[in-house]
């Protein structure tokens, strides 16, 4: 399938700033970027800090003042398999070099409290099956709900609130993906019918021999994400990362598909 | 300097299951491994992982019963730059690609919670003299002191508690580094004369163009400090992690001087 | 000194639902409510739930859609001495009955954490004299700010975070007192001076034979508080509990001085 | 029912320092002290501080070095109705005085955070009935197992470890059900029949017009509790509150039945 993506930001910031922008779509074996265009206004002078790795795009600028970044692109995205079922898990050494620290706990995804929860609720399953079912009872026991959490709420807290946005919901399932020795990352994604629209966060897991990508809030769906940023948590994807001071004026995420 | 390093494990694994073992010194520009050695009896099937990046060696193995683990190194420490005060910071595009994740929270570090205090306390200060300030500040503040934390205490609590072991002090420096938008990493070591011997946590921060290894405690010098693992926090360099239950019988971990 | 309160509540409850309400002055030595009116828009059914050892005054009522309450009342405030300095502690037994529970900690007023702060800190003081250092600390290492916390923040986290309301304040001191084993309550009162005009939060210290009001936020002055509620912290001074779901449409608390 | 009690303490105080004892068998409704000897070696200055509401018996004493407490008791309990089915929640305006701060959340009790939870999964239930479900649920739910936790762990914790040991089901029980508005306490008590001996932590929950006993743990018949503290939770009801350092050297409780 073929998308355009339409991303506006307006921020002014206080004082001359550096920023990291984690905006473009990202380049890898499942998704091209048939044209882009990156712009600011006013100019500013930036400079590339790309991901060979995880195809991951990311650029530096420093900002004084207003500042209007505008990011378009068209997106090719391959079909992928996002099937669990009967995906089985990897040996350690069978992991990829980068998957190791996929199964550490990170600042919001604390798996090593979780331990017991996921053996006791999923002890009996494995691989794909096992995150399936961690799908399905984060589905039966989260209600998708704004204002409960925020830029600092952990999946441990999520677990407790019962309650939370895509953030909380892709916490959680890495988290107790990361407890049953299942690799997991976060990965945000422009998000094709996800209503309404916005920079979306997903989770992606390591099984049946290849990374997979889940969404566990069930809002939108996998052929239709255009990846961005792939990281721990969200400490690691967030689209923006203001060293400094700034307040955001205005901002809009779109995408659209492209018939071919 | 020269060093000699000989660990002994002994663990009792409760059915079959994968270890990841990160116990071997690092190879790297400020290391050389002169000769080594890493054995377990009984026999076990090892995979290699090691990290072209950090230089860290990283072995898996599957184990079941009790299993004896001995590795026998020697190895040349180049001399280390580890001076602080005029040491600059760099800016974001100057840093190196592998620097920018430890900016971030992690899970032992949530430096997004200290933003405001190292602000009032460091905020005259930049690159290496704030560091200086940060260590000195926790050498003023903390009591070393064992049994006031176990392997899930935070930087957070630590600095609460105002007492902790090794890992609490690196855990510390590396979040008030992060809060100050200074890199910083946790490594594991060898530490020639810490009394008494054990495996050491400190910290590497990047300032004036470098990675400097700094140790919080205070308890070991810099330049006997044989590095093995690199990472974000402990979650990252735990010399052992065991993907199924085991009971340690006995370890121990012996550093010597060699004249050359 | 004598004052007008003057407090109106608008709210919109969803379905009838039980209210607790510590809104109107206390009865004590300290001060006299010479008249009062409490009054439910539309009329409510209310049951007094007096507490004669605190004199905080409680009613609660029913209610559903659109609920306006007012309260005016007339009350004198005798002299009162907040005198910190060379007050001295009191052994276990000489403390009254009730100021027992004032020394443990609550829900947000982890003092069992602070421990070793406080002995580190203040270690050399006692009494009233310790109490004055602790006031002191606080107004020096915290920024008065809203935004920083909410109804679930806790004084372990605002000893982090550096910052915080009157509640903040309040619960520090009240945290940092209770670990030097200082008997230490909430107490919520209308606050002559403040500005904006709000509810306040201030602490209560038990030193020299005598509980002795404190404001760590330094916003107001002794001398025109009226007291509402007492307890462990704002768990138990809400001005209004409710066991159920509401909206807040509107509400104001005015104080002003009556010449005499 | 008639049993003995028999608690020995032998502790090594650090200085002089005050020391608050509930070890005592409560006097009330539902249990009688026949006879009782409360001595202290080497002899010991004590301070009552009794509760005339709860029927907690307090003792406070100065000690130094090492010190030997040892109370015997003999006391008839009464028939209690633990009895949950059909018990009716009562109206706020219905309940004791001293009823409401249990419902309030408390130190390790934070029943604040716990709406969600308790509104999904218990929220077609009321007054005891939901009590039997909130206890079944825990037994369903939870290890008990020694390690897990410890004095600082509150019952989010528990909830996220599902395990612990008496204190935490206790506190897990207690939050659940403040958290549906019930009022809910901490008691400590001798437990007949409780395997190894020890002092043991229950709740008491406040439905059908009455306080009642439930033990979350199953492990003792509430018949054969012996009621000592009442309080909010493990914060209130330790046996010893030690104002000061000590080390503990020996201690043990024992219960035992008489015939009559």
């Amino acid at each position: 399938m073929r998308f355009t993506v339409d991303s506006r930001l307006h921020y002014r910031f206080a004082g001359p700033c550096e920023v990291l922008l984690l905006l473009e779509a990202a380049r890898g074996p499942d998704q091209t970027v048939l044209s882009e265009q990156l712009s600011f206004s006013p100019h500013a002078d930036v400079a590339r800090l790309d991901d060979a790795v995880t195809g991951e795009r990311r650029v530096v600028f420093s900002a004084a003042g207003d500042v209007d970044i505008r990011y378009r692109a068209e997106v090719a995205v391959e079909p992928r398999d996002s099937s669990l079922v009967g995906a089985e898990a990897s040996p350690l050494r069978d992991l990829p070099d980068e998957a190791l620290r996929y199964l550490r706990p990170s600042r919001y995804c604390p798996s090593d409290r979780f331990e017991a929860f996921v053996q006791r609720q999923f002890g009996d399953l494995s691989g794909g099956d096992k995150v399936a079912a961690i799908l399905d009872w984060i589905d039966g026991h989260l209600d998708y709900r704004a204002g409960v959490s925020d830029g600092s709420t952990t999946a441990l807290e999520t677990f407790v609130d019962r309650a939370g946005v895509c953030r909380d919901y892709a916490h959680l399932a890495i988290t107790l993906c990361r407890a049953a020795d299942i690799p997991a990352r976060a990965v945000s994604a422009y998000a094709w019918r996800l209503q309404p629209p916005d920079m979306h966060a997903v989770a992606e897991v390591y099984v049946g021999g290849a990374w997979r990508l889940v969404d566990a809030t069930r809002l939108a769906p996998i052929e239709g994400l255009v990846r961005v940023a792939t990281g721990l948590d969200a400490a690691d994807i967030a689209f923006m990362s203001i060293f400094g001071r700034a307040d955001l004026l205005n901002q809009s995420f779109a995408i659209g598909q492209v018939d071919v």
